[in-house]
């Protein structure tokens, strides 16, 4: 089941062809993925990194832009987990706008590490349970 | 043939986990992918975008984060053609840090648009032979 | 009478000092100040941008950053008018955070000028009226 | 005496008025700032922040914004010292384009701070020579 987050298009991602530069939605993605623990896991992903020193880099993506994001627009974003592993977990986002137009579609495989080494490890049981709650 | 750019990775770039943030290796690749048009068409994409008001946003992307890309590295990019259609061409990117590790890789399908109307249209020839030639 | 927004130090803020890259304060100040244009003149930025044509850009700033903003703070900002004239207005931010710690202050006077040549121009009344009321 | 640097206006720095939006007029400032230590100093501000873990965060800044900066411009920044102190110096930017048209001045005064406590230290001599050079 996806969880549902909603931010506007703001101006500094707009490009001079009027329409979202692409890297901005990459960023504007991980905006909703940071949110996205509080809802998932209970655990916000301040906490995460500060508390736990985990965090979940990505290490593949594959993205559609299927329809430009435009200044106003309001973004909502379906983030569920696509798959789970002991060590990885790959989320699936879609964007739509305020007219559900479907706008973007990305799949971002990411890996459980340490913070401080930056090496893999095992995803924990408190948020295992929660991503895995969320798969599709 | 691939052309070859090279940039260094900035503070901004940085994340608090001490490596560049993902979204901002997008950012940079698309900084060298303007300089590429110079190399490999003999024009600049800000003349290309003003006079020509012509410009290629991305539609398809697939990323492999390979190895953190850390504050003070020289990226060097190898960016090719690994495609060209009539409205469409695909780029190839590679980076490498100064010790040679392969750091990201990056296939990007861009579409040629009409900048005012974002409409696709037909790669022109004097911009179509110079992708061919720097097709891998 | 200042208006008050709020907004969470969102992951891409930080630098690897742990702390909020101060550019992106002003990003975050620019988020701010287009969505105070709702609040104090019953009208969008982008509507004013695009139907009007009318634009406010940032002519002169002072600012003194007195603490850090943190990964996870939430930020409430108090936006006022300090001073309007017929084509410029000066801007005061201040920003706190959840522990009512005075972060940051602004002042930037910005000049209204036409979107399309940058020349500046009247603030129009039905701008100028909301403006005033939030004055100091 | 100042230094002078040089970089390119990229798509990224610019908004949907066809100029660089401001606040990443401050990014690219911080990129010359970076890179200044090195003709300064003769050392990496990456060295200085990982090796001697300090760095210069900025307390104060002044700026007129005099001159859009527009996509492919050529900027060179002079960049000199306004004042240094025992634990805080003062820089002064001033941008110029490709016609030797002044595009941005600011003043900005940073204080020496250990990277881990962010506490305030004192400017260690092997910085405040080169910086003393580079007064006004």
């Amino acid at each position: 089941m996806a969880v549902t987050l909603e931010r506007r298009v703001d101006y500094p991602m707009i490009d001079n062809a009027n329409i979202a530069y692409y890297p901005r939605i990459y960023d504007l993605a991980h905006r909703f993925f940071e949110e996205a623990w509080e809802l998932m896991c209970d655990i916000s992903y301040p906490k995460i990194i500060e508390e736990h020193r985990l965090g979940f880099p990505v290490v593949n993506i594959e993205t559609n832009f299927i329809h430009p994001l435009r200044y106003g627009d309001i973004v909502t974003a379906n983030i569920s987990i696509a798959n789970i592993g002991t060590k990885s977990c790959t989320w699936q986002y879609d964007f739509y706008n305020q007219e559900k137009t479907h706008l973007w579609s990305s799949k971002q495989v990411t890996v459980c590490v340490n913070m401080d080494s930056l090496a893999s490890t095992k995803i924990p049981e408190w948020l295992s349970n929660g991503l895995s709650n969320h798969q599709q």
